[in-house]
């Protein structure tokens, strides 16, 4: 292990997430409350810690593979701690672990909370909340890369870590200006939804939070009924339609703004992901509307938001969907599973993964005829390595496996079935509110100190992609080379 | 598709099975009770129609893959309608639909019953019930090749698809012969459990009608209150144990006689299974005496009987598991899903499948640190094909799916979430008893007509392995030689 250099990219890190509470800070300041103290003495910290291990001494330039997790894995962890001194030293999360699953929660996009009442936080413990998100949504490693000049590390080691879903493309050779290329994305998006909002007639401090947990797939919100506290079918529909653009992979924007939009349309994890979302809409707007609403309309609109938030692993709410029949939560229950698209700021396993999943059943049952038929697995018209679907395939197992394990971890805590699966499920899967005790009414409050460091577990798990974070804790990340040649 | 020989084989299959009818008809003469007019009758309709359709012309000799699968799935949905016969002629079940239900869950050795008080049925009745659990257990269309001379058709095509688990090693070169060796196997267990539960004081009626729930790994019980109704630590443990001894793969008893035990007990899957059971069996007892039992004996009793209930996909109880906590709730809902090992009566994924999940998600870890290395996986020091290991994946894949799908669809009967999600592992995984309202204590009379035909095809679908039944339903089943290269 090259613990020198590690030391030096995570101190940069440090000192990237303090200049990043800036903003915050300047909103307390403007607003004039009790949590500017706070934001200035944890900048001053996080930055004096950061710039020491700068300092730290690099025995060999360069990294391989186990240093680009370590540094992934730590620096998440990292970051978190030291993102949540904010919320400690204002006195708005009383608890050290409280205010750590808050963080992960925010810097993992996943917008779980831990704060019955959010109504009554500062309004820069609020913008920070939801800046989180922003951060945790395209990754702040990458972020770092991006902006930092040469760290002497191999980005596309890290790129690789942090970016969700399976081989993320370089969509030009250096990943620097990938990274920017998505960035500039980002902040289109950014804008647009802020503007868009404020036609609404939201206030720019409501647009502005909103939106960072919109497009960054959080879910953090300001009001204790989430988006159901705004009473306007246009708000419900403008974040609604940007949490489902901010769930498709950003490198189909660049292809359509260099005039490759034909073939962005045919991108087959694109047509699966709104597929899946155009019938999920369709049979829960005719199961609520069967069962409770009985306003075809209002049915229509209150599936079509809460669908775009869970399936792109967002979290808001505009209605309590853990009142809805069993079939209308067990297809939300699934959409959890699913996710986002790769290269989005959405977790769970992905679309494309889903989508490479159904094509070995499909060709499992074409083989049943043809025992010697050779059938290439096939994306987008281009053949799949046999690694890479070996690759998702061990995901999507281990995903399973993780996610049985935890649910019986987590029902410990004396909780029912569907409240113990829902837990796991919405922190594994990034997004927020589950199903039973952990509905989009409920908050993560009612767990022991134990639970929430678990459940933040499953939260950093679920956004570095299962094998970053157990790979950590696999013997031979910490033996020296020896090639173990059998499995 | 070769329809002479499919209708001559399924016509001697009915035979067989109007065969089969005799003893409980024996049964009901030897009581003399209501139902041995519904025997006599059900066993002439049975064998007049299997008359006429084995007298069925032959347009080639010889079968494919294809009419291999159409042979199983006809055959078992067929003797399930015409083993149904004698429970709507005496009366003792009034719906075809229901008594198609029973009848699925016996051959499938799934053992869930629609019957709410089998207290009052006749004694011949829940012989046949018990009987078709042990018929359905080493499968029936393997009985029929073992025991009619030449049928023209290729055994192993039929050995393939109707035993459990994936690729069945032939133990000696003719499928006729190994198909005898299983059977002597299952017959020496068979007598072996009714002498010791004779020695601990049942009837060898009960005795007798015990064993085929417990070596089919079925679970059909002739008290309301299954294996509960004795108060036995005795009986317990015998059932117990030839649960356990039901879910091993019957080729180990083969190589134990041919003095191989040394290997046996070295097999892989073998030392997974009875480790999954060694440590579900100290989880819940510790769970349930902390919590209910407060008794540590008793606690290891009753886990030890319901962890091996459930793995074996058996299904009878001791207990009713579905009031102890969550944590050893869940642990019994995920063994639903393992459930025993290839080539052994029990149903679920099978063990050795789950033990080649493991090792892909090993080698994808390992993989990490050495993407260039190439790993194959091995089971028993010998290394799989990888038509194997996909083979597999997209088992479990399609496993996982056809659970979401018809958890989604049954929740449609206005149950909750863990009830839908309890039925449709219990009848996929062939255990019968679930969790939620298909708790041990509760019966599933309480679905609709439809529902209880959905649950049928699961049975059926897990039986059968998935894929025999979909593919009968893939275009390409009915469709002339048309190769489709891509997946």
């Amino acid at each position: 292990m090259n613990y020198g250099t590690i030391t030096k990219v995570l101190g940069n890190l440090l000192i990237v997430e303090a200049g990043l509470m800036v903003p915050s800070l300047l909103v307390a300041l403007y607003y004039n409350q009790s949590d500017k103290r706070a934001f200035l003495i944890s900048i001053v910290i996080t930055s004096i810690v950061g710039f020491i291990m700068s300092k730290s001494f690099e025995n060999k330039k360069g990294i391989k593979a186990k240093e680009g997790l370590a540094i992934v894995a730590f620096g998440w962890i990292l970051i978190s701690f030291f993102g949540s001194l904010p919320f400690v030293f204002s006195g708005s999360i009383s608890s050290w672990i409280d205010a750590f699953f808050e963080t992960v929660s925010g810097f993992t996009t996943t917008g779980a909370t831990i704060v019955d009442n959010v109504e009554i936080l500062p309004k820069g413990i609020l913008f920070w909340r939801s800046f989180t998100h922003w951060i945790g949504g395209m990754g702040i490693l990458v972020f770092t890369i991006a902006i930092l000049p040469n760290l002497g590390v191999g980005g596309f080691q890290i790129f690789k870590v942090e970016s969700p879903g399976p081989s993320p493309d370089r969509i030009v050779p250096k990943v620097k200006n990938t990274a920017k290329i998505l960035y500039t994305t980002y902040f289109i998006m950014t804008i647009l939804e802020i503007i868009l909002l404020l036609f609404g007639g939201m206030t720019l401090y409501d647009a502005i939070v909103h939106t960072f947990g919109t497009v960054g797939t959080g879910g953090f919100a300001i009001k204790n009924e989430s988006i159901g506290a705004y009473n306007s079918t246009y708000i419900h529909l403008v974040i609604g339609v940007f949490m489902i653009l901010s769930g498709i992979n950003f490198s189909l924007y660049y292809d359509i703004y260099k005039g490759k939009g034909k073939e962005a349309i045919k991108n087959e994890e694109l047509r699966l992901y709104l597929g899946i979302i155009f019938v999920s809409v369709i049979l829960i707007a005719l199961n609520i509307n069967k069962n409770i609403y009985h306003n075809i309309g209002l049915s229509f609109r209150d599936s079509f938001f809460q669908v775009g938030s869970i399936i792109t692993t967002t979290g808001y709410a505009t209605a309590d969907f853990n009142q809805w029949p069993t079939f209308s939560k067990i297809i939300l229950f699934s959409l959890m599973f699913i996710g986002g698209c790769a290269g989005s700021t959405g977790g769970g396993i992905k679309n494309i993964r889903i989508l490479v999943l159904l094509k070995l059943i499909k060709r499992e049952i074409t083989k049943i005829f043809h025992p010697r038929a050779i059938i290439p697995i096939k994306t987008n018209d281009k053949v799949l390595p046999n690694e890479t679907v070996a690759g998702i395939t061990s995901f999507f197992i281990l995903y399973i496996l993780v996610f049985i394990l935890g649910t019986i971890i987590i029902s410990l805590e004396g909780i029912d079935f569907e409240s113990s699966a829902g837990a796991v499920a919405a922190t594994l899967g990034n997004i927020g509110p589950g199903i039973g005790l952990v509905g989009p009414t409920q908050t993560y409050s009612q767990f022991s100190q134990w639970g929430k460091l678990l459940l933040s577990l499953f939260m950093l798990l679920g956004r570095l992609e299962l094998f970053t974070i157990i790979a950590l804790f696999a013997p031979s990340t910490w033996k020296k080379e020896i090639l173990s040649k059998n499995a």
